[in-house]
């Protein structure tokens, strides 16, 4: 990577971040590393207590920490209340470009329909379909399919190997990683005795701006209205979004979870990994749900909710596994003793 | 879509659906959508009470509902026993095709001893390999990738970016998503000492007629014998088989689900979405697995089966999977209590 | 697949396996199968005694076993202690392989910087960036895409539709299966208000030798050091690996797993499919983990570990779960009772 790494003074990094420099403006960085593995010339970030003590002896030219944590440092100072989010925005001043803006290589095929707008890449043996629209300053990578009459906002970035199926709409900042697949059939039939009969999925995605999509991840094509994925969605890794599900605003969608059809997801909730969500249910806005719950039924409260049992020795497990199959009996009885012993609980016994 | 929008008289829909009509024959619909989203010149269809409202005031031309309601809807009414069915059917009606027949794209890679069918469409950089055999009227996407000896029977659809290993076996009619992989090797590894030592995969894939695969779902090869899907499965997105599973005739397997290796799911199942199915075991006809379960044993009679704990707010739920992990010991208190109160309850002791 | 049939003396075999031959050194066998559809000219192995019948009444030419097992044999035999390793070593002689050495399709796309080992196979429309690097007898299949700067060492085999993203190592021996993305974007975010702000993932994914990473399976590339999966680790389909994921030399991670950020599993561990292991925990050494458990905290003793229910029918499991979700009152009125009673059980009041 040395080829294309990035330097700053830190008195531009201190303008570029907006946050203010207590150190040395003229001293030059090219790299971010942790605490432990900064270099001399490499910008770090404090916002963990956890690593104060790599804080108090890291070899970065200069670290990004609250002032409250500023005496425990010797290097230079970045200073700001959140650290973290600093982190962040600094992070994407290291990154190097992964493409050359307006270069359209020769293998790919694009059809003469497709309007192409200015400085959009598009990668080696990438495939654009008829009446596809690519906005300005994207780049497609090797290998991808975008299928006919979709539409791909400014500024997108489409890695290798994705299929956008036809009639979907991905907005401006868009990011869709490796292996997505947006636009396939919606999982629906109707039984004809045994036999299941397929049901066309007319509907399309309408996914809007500043989405990120993580590898693997899927997002079938609404039955006959559209699945909705609205502005600021972050989802990562091999999720499944059935048909005609609504993800809203701001949501943060974690690896391997699966919203099933028809179901929407509030403004602002984080879905941990894992997570399943079934059919034909809503969530509010602002709601966590821990890993690998399995949400089976509507969420109207805002808030934090779980499934599973934890995880225990597999010996104690199986033991304790064989009861929760008889509560119901457990339950019963407790209230025959209950009953035997006079005990009024009819709070308890409502159970 | 416009452009490809297909139009039919009442008459004629009445006909292809082989359903009668109360209204207008020469009335013309041009599209097909929600009770509510319908416009003047659209189909709706009515099969859930829930949407009562919507059919009283749906602008649709022409509507698929049962006798029974046909009362409640001012519109033209196409009447059958089955409304659900008779809309899949209709949906078909309304498809757009993504490929010109016979279309084969200069850019795909055909090795000259492949045997292509008649009105077969091959997608742009799409790679079939030698001594592949590809049935009359099939389409295979852009960048698809068919593996030596492999065979893709008539009237298959192959999205983009679909990979076939070699010597699988798809039957007739197949839809297959993007991202989906069909015999990639089984998970098979003997352990010498530490070390995993790979057992070579040397059985195919055998996938039937009417079967569909979800975009990105994975299904190994065999061992020796082969992975078997019969006829008439429907699989949906990210869901695993592994190595010499074998799926009964027409059952259907939700998003997420996974199958381990030699287990056998018998005809007609359904298993929701993002269960997971341990290996060498058996599950008999009929059988119905609800979302996120876990199939850790197999089941013998026909009937719906359920694990996991339901979802409670998580400050409520970190309280009771503590009980969870005790539970053996509490039905140990509860019993010494059943004692010392000389309660006789000799079926619940036995938990 | 006739045409690549490859055939063996039993005289050859025993001695490329290393074990004894009771019978004809000259017989030839040309496949291999299990002992119920074992041809005459086909190997055979026995390990598991589910399968004596088959044993007593195969018809293949020679059958792997052991010596205590040799008695109920009639055919030719090949003697080892460990009978299913030599299974595993036998099943790799009758591979027959899915490129021809050092054929370079001419439509892949190989930049100029690339160094490409002798004997590469590279397919069709793969597509290779600047610097890559790779060793010696490895095969790049169709339409796989490999980052800029980054490295596959010898003998590798990725199958067709991979994509390893920038900066992505991989060691000698590596099978990467069709749809594997490894190096896309880790999940990070840092949170300005409601807006989540996009931390640019800057270190690479480091892969050991001896791996095996399945069909449609993800890994990250680290947030600044790298994701790391050791030697001799073999990942089934499907699996996530987040950023800054370690996963330790020989462990086996089944099929649809995920393992969120900065989580370390130890050397030598299994990990049974569709299991969560949530973010910042470590697993140590030689853990097993049963099937669609939930790691949701640290592994500090070597042995198995589970979660979940086990299945029950719906309706059984309907009642039982209301109780699951009182249990800490159903406890609390249990110690209601033991206090009533006068049962003094410290232990147990502990819960």
């Amino acid at each position: 990577m040395e080829e294309n790494r990035k330097e700053y003074t830190l008195g531009t990094l201190a303008e570029l971040l907006g946050i203010s420099l207590q150190g040395d403006p003229e001293v030059k960085v090219s790299g971010i590393a942790t605490l432990a593995e900064a270099k001399a010339g490499e910008l770090s970030f404090y916002h963990n207590p956890a690593y104060i003590y790599d804080l108090k002896t890291t070899s970065a030219a200069v670290v990004i920490l609250s002032t409250a944590a500023a005496d425990d440092c010797s290097a230079n100072k970045l200073l700001t209340d959140n650290p973290y989010l600093a982190y962040a925005k600094a992070s994407r001043l290291f990154e190097t470009s992964s493409a050359s803006p307006g270069e359209i290589h020769s293998s790919a095929v694009i059809d003469s329909s497709a309007r192409i707008g200015k400085q959009v890449s598009i990668g080696p043996n990438a495939v654009v379909e008829a009446n596809v629209r690519i906005g300005d300053h994207s780049i497609i990578g090797a290998n991808t399919v975008i299928g006919k009459n979709s539409c791909v906002g400014e500024n997108a970035l489409l890695y290798p190997n994705v299929t956008l199926y036809h009639d979907v709409i991905v907005g401006t900042n868009a990011i869709i990683h490796a292996g997505v697949v947006i636009g396939s059939d919606g999982f629906g039939f109707a039984r004809d005795d045994k036999v299941q009969v397929k049901i066309a999925q007319l509907g399309g995605v309408s996914i809007g701006n500043d989405v990120e999509i993580g590898a693997g991840s899927t997002i079938d094509r609404g039955a006959l209205d559209d699945t909705v994925i609205e502005n600021g969605v972050k989802i990562d890794n091999q999720v499944q979004i059935a048909h005609n599900v609504r993800v809203g605003e701001n949501t943060v969608i974690c690896g391997c979870s699966a919203v099933a059809g028809s179901s929407s997801i509030g403004k602002n909730c984080i879905i941990a990994g894992a997570v399943g969500i079934i059919n034909h249910i809503t969530i509010v806005d602002e709601v966590t749900v821990t890993a690998m719950s399995l949400v089976n039924k509507s969420i109207t409260r805002k808030g934090c909710y779980s499934s599973g049992t934890g995880l225990s020795e597999s010996s104690l497990w199986k033991k304790n596994i064989v009861h929760f199959r008889h509560l119901d009996k457990l339950n019963n009885r407790l209230k025959t003793i209950e009953n035997a012993a006079n005990i009024k609980n009819s709070k308890n016994n409502k159970n």
